[in-house]
């Protein structure tokens, strides 16, 4: 069944762009639940300044729908929902404190991931569009989901694995 | 409500196999019909040689199951569930083959991203545990969820998004 025309990469753009916005806005939510139920207080304040970082997103990507003279509004980003549900049943996990936090750093891994892949995409397509402010937007953004991501690693590896290996 | 104990850093490690090996399975099943969307024949080759790899990473995840002494069946993994959802969805689309195929490139690589992400977390819980047989395996695949990653981009960025452009 073919539905909703989808002519022109600009057109793609667009739905992109709606996409992210949805996903960004369903993060917006699931963070302070990260962040409450973080053991480890680097992991905690992490999950606290990438929660700023986002609302930053999500003005930038206002303003790039303003340029374009286009609504943010667009169907749920199912993605986003199915990795959250999966993210969900890891914050009800009865595990012990560093497991814990091990578990909601894969759970936050796989949300960044998402996130880089999107933008990824919507960089080349500003540039192949032509839109050189948005382009400049979209970088600023995937630096920090990027490094939003290493930061998670580095302190999987030095500190939380090490916590849950000694079961504490 | 707290649910299903996971006590130490080698019960998630299985847990997280259990569902990476549920969402290449659901890989498994989506990448065919990639293929056979795809008008870009260097991305619908792509496509193809990656359902090979596929196959191979769910050869080295049985391995390591039958090492660990584990059985690889687990709930269905809804992360993954949600990203190909979203991409059935693009399959659906009434797009000039240009602007399909990059939206297409999208879909796969959220996919991609998925797995490198939960690929990643993998690696350090191996590295962690000493299980250095799996961190081999697990390396092997992570580099060609890279490379698959890598490959659709340069499509996207030499060959479809200039066709996107042109509404070929």
């Amino acid at each position: 069944m073919k539905k909703q025309e989808m002519t022109t990469l600009q057109d793609l753009y667009v739905h992109e762009l709606k996409d992210i916005m949805s996903a960004e806005k369903q993060i917006i939510k699931a963070l302070p639940k990260l962040a409450k139920a973080a053991n480890n207080p680097n992991l905690k304040q992490g999950f606290e300044k990438h929660l700023e970082e986002t609302k930053t997103h999500i003005t930038r990507l206002e303003k790039i729908f303003k340029r374009l003279g286009e609504s943010s509004t667009g169907p749920k980003c199912e993605g986003m929902e199915g990795l959250l549900k999966e993210g969900g049943k890891m914050l009800e996990e009865d595990a012990a404190p560093g497991v814990f936090d091990a578990g909601i750093i894969v759970a936050a891994q796989k949300v960044e991931h998402y996130e880089i892949a999107a933008y990824g995409s919507l960089c080349t397509f500003a540039k192949s569009l032509g839109h050189e402010k948005d382009l400049a937007l979209l970088k600023e953004t995937i630096d920090e989901e990027e490094m939003t991501d290493e930061k998670l690693t580095e302190i999987a590896e030095s500190q939380v694995n090490e916590e849950a290996l000694q079961g504490k």
